[in-house]
C-alpha cells in the first residue's frame, strides 16, 4: 500500500508530533502533518478480535481498516518506530461500555491485557488534506477546534457480539463548495470516502446540531451546508452499546499520525 | 453497498445459473450473467476464522472481502435465496492443505462442520464486464475456456497461522488496448483493482506462460501483452502452504454468480 513515501520534512513533522506526544502533550490533531494519513485506534484482548474485524468488514464506510497489529504489538508498520503505548496525544479507556478513563500513556492496557489487538482506522482528516489543497476551509481548523461527532440512528451491520450506530463528524462547507467536497472525498473510499448525508441533521436523528456528542460545537455561517462523513469513532459506539469488558481507544480527534502520505488511499 | 439493483433479466439469469449449478451442471462461470458481482469462497471452521479475515486484511489486493457469513450460515446477503452449499457449479475440499475432493454439492462440509465461517472473496470477473463493455476481447471467454491463473513469487503478508504466496490471473490484450484495462479494472478497487505486473511473465517468477496453475492455458497472440491480475484464488495457495486441517473453496473459474451488480463496486 505504501509506495509513495513521505517527504523528509512530512517524516519530520510526525515524528515530532508523536514524540511530543509520547512526552505528555495534549492536543487534538488535525492539520498536524499535512498529508499524512492519521488514524483511530481501537484496541480489545484477543478474545474481542475477530468480533471487531468482523464489525469493520460489514462496516467498511465507517471502519476502514489500515492496519491490524499481531497480539500484543505496539509498533505500527505505518510509522516504523512508533508505539501506539504511548503516541497519541489521549487514550480512552473502556469498561463493560463505560468510559472509565483517558489517560495520555496507555502502557497499563497492555501490561493489563497482553495479548490486545490494536486496529488503525482510517480518518476523515486524510481527506481534510484534499479539502484544504482544494481552497476549501476546514472550519474546525481554523478556529483551532476538535471536529464535531454524532452518534446518529442509523444502525450499523452487527457482527457477533458487536452493534451500534454509525458516527459522524460533520463539516460545515460553503453551498459552492459542497459538490467538490463530495468529488475530493470520494476519491478516498479507504478513508471514509464520500459523504453519508447532507443538508438537515434531522435526516440522521441529530436532534441539535451545536451538541455533538464527541470534539467541539461548530461554527455554521450563512450559505454553509452541514456536510456528514462516516466517522472512525463509530467503534466507541459499538463499544459503548455492545459492553465489552474492556477496550482501549484514542479520544475521539486525538489521532494516531502516521508516516505514510494521504496519496496512497487516493483512487 | 448494493444500492444499484440488478435488472429483472439479470437477476432471471442470475437464479437460473445458481438453480442449474444447484441441480449438477458443472461449468466455469466467466461471462454469466453479464454485470453482476461473482465471487470466489473460502470456508473454514470457526477456529480459523479470525486468521482468514486478517489475511484478507493485509491481503486487499488479492482477497477483497465482499462478504462474511456467521458460522454456519449458508445464504448470501449479496443472493436472496441463495446456498452456499449447491449454489456453486464446483467445489474444492481441502484436508491439511492437500486436495482432497472436487464435490459438486458440499453440504456434506457442513455436516461436518456446523461452524463453517464461509468468506465471499470478489472475483476478476467483475471488471472484465467492464473490458467486454469497453470492446476488450476476453479471450478465454471468446474460446469457451476458464482463465489461466498461477501461482507467483510475490509472498503475500503472513496472517496469524496463514501465509503463502499471490495468484494471479492472466489476459493477453492487445498493446493499444493495455492503457484502457488498466484504467478499467483501477476503477474497480474493491475488485482486485488495476493489474500487479504487466508483461514478462518471469517478473512473477512464472516459467511457463503456457502451463497455469488453475485454468486453461492462454492464447496469445502476436501483439498481445501478457497483463496480470490479483486473483481471488489466493487463498488456497494458503490453504496449500499452510495447511490447516479443514477448508472448503470454490473449484478456481467456478464461482458464486450473485445478485449484485458490479457497478456498485465502481469509484
Amino acid at each position: 500500500m505504501t509506495r509513495i513515501q513521505a517527504t523528509p520534512v512530512q517524516l519530520r513533522e510526525a515524528r515530532e508530533a508523536r514524540s511530543v506526544y509520547r512526552a505528555g502533550l495534549v492536543t487534538p490533531t488535525s492539520g498536524v502533518a499535512h498529508g499524512l494519513v492519521q488514524a483511530n485506534l481501537i484496541a480489545v484482548p484477543a478474545d474481542w478480535a475477530y468480533d471487531v474485524l468482523l464489525y469493520a468488514q460489514r462496516n467498511p464506510q465507517a471502519c476502514p481498516v489500515l492496519e491490524v497489529l499481531d497480539a500484543g504489538a505496539t509498533e505500527s508498520l505505518l510509522a516504523p518506530g512508533s508505539d501506539l503505548r504511548f503516541d497519541i496525544p489521549q487514550y480512552r479507556v473502556w469498561r463493560d461500555g463505560v468510559l472509565v478513563g483517558e489517560p495520555t500513556d496507555a502502557s497499563a492496557a497492555w501490561q493489563e491485557h497482553p495479548d490486545l489487538v490494536s486496529f488503525l482506522i482510517g480518518c476523515s482528516f486524510t481527506f481534510e488534506a484534499g479539502l484544504v489543497d482544494a481552497g476549501i476551509e476546514i472550519r474546525h481548523q481554523t478556529l483551532g477546534r476538535n471536529v464535531p461527532m454524532y452518534r446518529t440512528n442509523r444502525a450499523c451491520a452487527p457482527a457477533g457480539r458487536l452493534s451500534g450506530e454509525l458516527v459522524v463528524s460533520m463539516r460545515p462547507i460553503p453551498g459552492d463548495r459542497v459538490a467538490e467536497a463530495v468529488q475530493i472525498s470520494g476519491r478516498y473510499p479507504a478513508v471514509h470516502g464520500a459523504p453519508v448525508h447532507i443538508g438537515d441533521p434531522a435526516g440522521l436523528g441529530i436532534e441539535d446540531i451545536q451538541a455533538p456528542e464527541f470534539g467541539d460545537a461548530p461554527e455554521i455561517r450563512a450559505g454553509d451546508v452541514p456536510v456528514f462523513w462516516a466517522c472512525g469513532v463509530t467503534p466507541q459506539a459499538a463499544i459503548m452499546a455492545s459492553k465489552p469488558p474492556f477496550a482501549l481507544t484514542h479520544a475521539p480527534g486525538y489521532m494516531f499520525v502516521t508516516d505514510v502520505p494521504d496519496a496512497n488511499y487516493l483512487v
